[in-house]
């Protein structure tokens, strides 16, 4: 259950303190040029080690492809690839190896599976998401085709929103932040987190425009349905909305309700999508984070034979995952709409006779 | 894409003015006692048309097992499913035959395929559901054996919230809510949306309970990406929270963290789950909805030749679509829950021994 | 399990002995004519009781098609099927419930699941082949816009094999016999191990035509693979040859190459497909049934508590099911290259940029 | 679709002349011991260039396992492994850089996606099979647990026989050959078409024993439907056998039908399966090479241009793939029942309720 997508198919391996993280991108179409520089740009986003804001863990990150890709084309065939750990200290965690920290996957695997590996959480850790973002830019690839765009920012940390939505800015912001006027205010609520030995939690902000109407399979493969499977399953992600979201559940329909001009929609509070299908609109959604399980606050806890204990953790965590985490989400909306495109391709029987002529 | 699950699979097929719904059960372990009282009761339980609070579509909605079972028992091979559609009035739907409703499916359906059935919604109606609900009346068979407990009843409408829980009040309640003491104010505000030809949002609220350690597949078919996908994907569906949900996104980490003690969480802002893997404690779930979007206030909207024009619909709709939407999340629930029971039976060697001695 | 295909996803349900027999088709591309006639007309080719040569049991066999069809036109959702079951004895069946058949799935059923239905062999029987004869209809139906064609027939019972193949004679042919001149000696060793109650195998021969280059996503769903899935999941398939088949093992490189002109190969002994992708050329299949194991001769077999008895069988059995197999073969091939024409659609970027503009 | 498998779930990338060959082995059971010698003995048995019989290319074939193991045990996790590619000669390709080999995938793979990775056939080559062995041989790890084994060897050379089958003496054979009195036939048989500049095909047989009764899934994921997918997938495999295979298709029932007594069946005709699910008997298949597409003998073909011209080919080749291709075999049938052994897992209640007490 390590792969996701139905045509482009995405499976990923390694953990935190293996020797990397890696993945398998299967049913890319052929003859897409692969821009290695704007793929390595995207890894990067994602870095940590960077400022003041995020873990002091510091990596390469550097990406290896391993196959499916030939003088710099897509050939149809799957794309392996590795980006090696560097800068691991398995000693940060040996404190811990037979502890669980609250709120935290270490309680859940080793229950399940009846080992884990213990070193930076092994599986569950955030390292993995470097391979979801390297597929998410191969997926921007081949959405730039059709100059699809997605992009992400930070809307909110610790309940402190933005009002002026700006994703350029965010590009530039060193919390991601959308909103140049708030940004200051969300820096220091991190500081604040951070001084306590504490964490705090944020909400992402993800908007992909100039979609085709039509993407989405119903009933069981909507495209808000892919949306809560992805979104839902990265990790601290407590909570989904689509549109207007949890506003929606406490208005009148004459208020929700999206009204249709020959032009278009006169309101966008479906965030692009009715009946699980892309309606042509952009796709809006907000993803919330949890705050960061690892804190360096003493924290009740027992250890893996069920004794109690107090745990005072050690390591290099990010005091807000929502930051780094937007970047991961943006990934995977890329990754959902490529895959819908594709999916797209065999609905209509008009569609394939301008394939098959 | 008309099925979902992983070892528990279900396929539904059928839309609102058809012949009727119906649906494939695969994966059922063979020798469960088959209650079809239970199942037809649970069926019972979404029914429309009982109260003012519901569309007055009133359906038989008799449950006809077509395989699978064989003298009372499950014994391992398809289930088959079909519910006939009754009372059908298509004839309410020949005015809109080449309109769009706001915010529905329609328009994204005859988009995508060129092509829709325009009686009822067709395959986008909720009408669907009742294969879901049958479904997981099946689900809630297989977790009777585990003693594993279901519930569900609405949180809110309108934004007016429940204060104390109560999931067996809410099987007594005509709009299944979930508080003795808000029920009326909530039931206000489904009159006030009727009265004006409009419809109201909801929250549903679910919870699972006695649910075995471990249940949930690593890194994609978390249980939490699970429940986005089945949750997001109902009709109207907006957003989906688990556990303390869009609050954890507001909060420090020493606020949101689930101590642990040698007896159990000594909170669970969770909701039941960590890494995406069941931690043992209640599943909590918030789901909400939007209104529905079939109002019958004049609406702006365009002709499928896009000319703008003036809609005024008629019809038999569901002023909250929370209300019964609860039913069939719940069923969702069920199912999910279901389909990770029977994958965990392969997470570890130790159990595969107890198999196959 | 009950499910096959990637695109185009088959799921059927039902026992020889149940209320009947049904499917869904999902993944039909929208706006298809539905030819209702042609579709009973392949259920027709397959049924029994027409002559001496297959089973006394007929069914009347009228498909009824529940959803996925609007005004004649496919919509592009699920397509509901189910053919009711109506000349069942189950009575014929009441001396085996605790008996074993040797060589039938009664035997593994009965261990797998711990219960089975003994009536008529239950789920195992040939009578769910109807659901995929009825599926491989819609599948020609998709092929048929794009000339594509799928032919079968006997090519060899009990080892008498056709010399000069006619596949438009086997549509006439009782025994749907490939050369009107063998077809009597095949007749007559049918005639045999009737007259000794006893059965006998044979070899159905298909073969598709007009087939795009292309068609197989390797390495795991190439052409030949899926063949063979479908072909060895038939009831009583043993063998499956693609091409030259057995004899290329036999044989040299320089035998067995098909060489390349500007106008094609000069031979076909790949059987239309390199590398698990169709070449252009025929796809040439050979499909081995063993002969039917519920014979009428007395054999050694055992109750389900496991005590040594002597089966005396009754019932109403075809003497060579590769007869009627051999239409449920060419169904399978016909659903097989449908699947591949759809997924397919997504391989090359330059598709997807011709439905895209 | 790169990956196979439906609980244990492979996927593989690389190509023949790019940096190696990889693969994701995901949902082994946690808690097995991973013999890390067995696993690269397994992959020292598919090796070539170790002697006359066999291609000339001479890899180390180190496996690397780069996740899902920790301190000796599988973690549940994905299993990583990487295989690199040390001796490819890609220049021994530049002369066919725009020509097709005939029967070789060079064509389809080139129609199909618009390009090709030219050198040594890419992804189409037999190098990929190194991951399916490696995978092949965890599964024998989890298949020792139950004292399940699987063999091969080469039943037969250019129609060459063995007759006095011995799976022991084809460990030791340089040919893999199962009669050490046919060996010598049948190397002079490889010897001839080496001399030739010519290919030679070649049949391999399998074995299976000790299988629990009741692994298959009916009706799509039969045991012999898998066996049938992964056998005739594998790189110039045109024709399976099942138990009595191609003759059931010449006898009657009498004669092919499998008694049973309370000891167990008095022959094994069905090759250990029974509609698809294990009856608790040798599996026995049979798997039919054709000879190497790629000779050094002249042959006609086209440009990527569609010009004719005559290939003569340089490079190094196996002159009978069957040999080494029936350790590749043996590793899918490892893979298959490993597979079956964990999807049967919930298939009665009875041994769920074994797992959660």
């Amino acid at each position: 259950m390590n792969t996701f997508g139905e045509r482009l198919k995405i499976s990923t391996f390694g953990e935190s303190h293996g020797s990397g993280v890696g993945c398998i991108i299967d049913g890319m179409p052929s003859n897409i040029k692969v821009d290695l520089g704007f793929i390595q740009n995207e890894i990067n986003r994602r870095k940590g080690g960077l400022n003041l804001y995020s873990t002091q863990r510091k990596e390469d990150d550097i990406i290896e492809i391993l196959s499916g890709v030939f003088e710099e084309y897509t050939t149809g065939t799957p794309i392996g690839i590795f980006i090696k750990n560097g800068n691991a200290k398995s000693s940060d965690y040996d404190d811990i190896k037979d502890l669980f920290r609250p709120s935290h996957a270490d309680f859940t695997y080793f229950h399940k599976y009846g080992i884990r590996d213990y070193r930076g959480g092994g599986r569950s850790s955030a390292r993995e998401s470097i391979a979801r973002v390297a597929s998410g830019a191969f997926a921007k690839l081949l959405l730039n085709e059709f100059d699809i765009k997605i992009k992400s920012g930070i809307y909110s940390i610790g309940g402190i929103e933005c009002n002026n939505i700006n994703f350029d800015y965010a590009m530039e912001s060193e919390i991601k932040s959308l909103d140049i006027d708030i940004e200051e205010k969300q820096k220091e609520m991190i500081m604040k987190a951070k001084q306590n030995h504490d964490s705090i939690g944020g909400v992402a902000l993800l908007c992909a425009s100039n979609i085709p109407i039509g993407l989405g399979e119903p009933l069981y493969y909507k495209l808000d349905s892919a949306i809560g499977a992805l979104m839902l399953g990265l990790n601290g992600v407590k909570a989904v909305e689509i549109g207007n979201g949890v506003e929606s559940s406490k208005i009148f329909g004459s208020q929700n309700n999206d009204e249709i001009t020959n032009s278009g929609f006169l309101s966008n509070n479906s965030g692009g999508m009715l009946g699980g299908i892309s309606n042509g609109d952009k796709i809006i959604i907000k993803v919330h984070f949890k705050p960061t399980p690892s804190i360096f606050k003493s924290q009740k806890t027992t250890t893996t034979t069920n004794k109690e204990t107090i745990l005072n953790l050690k390591g290099r965590h990010d005091p807000c995952i929502a930051i780094r985490g937007s970047i991961v989400a943006e990934s995977m909306l890329a990754l959902i709409i490529a895959d819908m495109l594709l999916l797209n391709a065999s609905s209509n029987i008009k569609y394939l006779k301008q394939i098959y002529k």
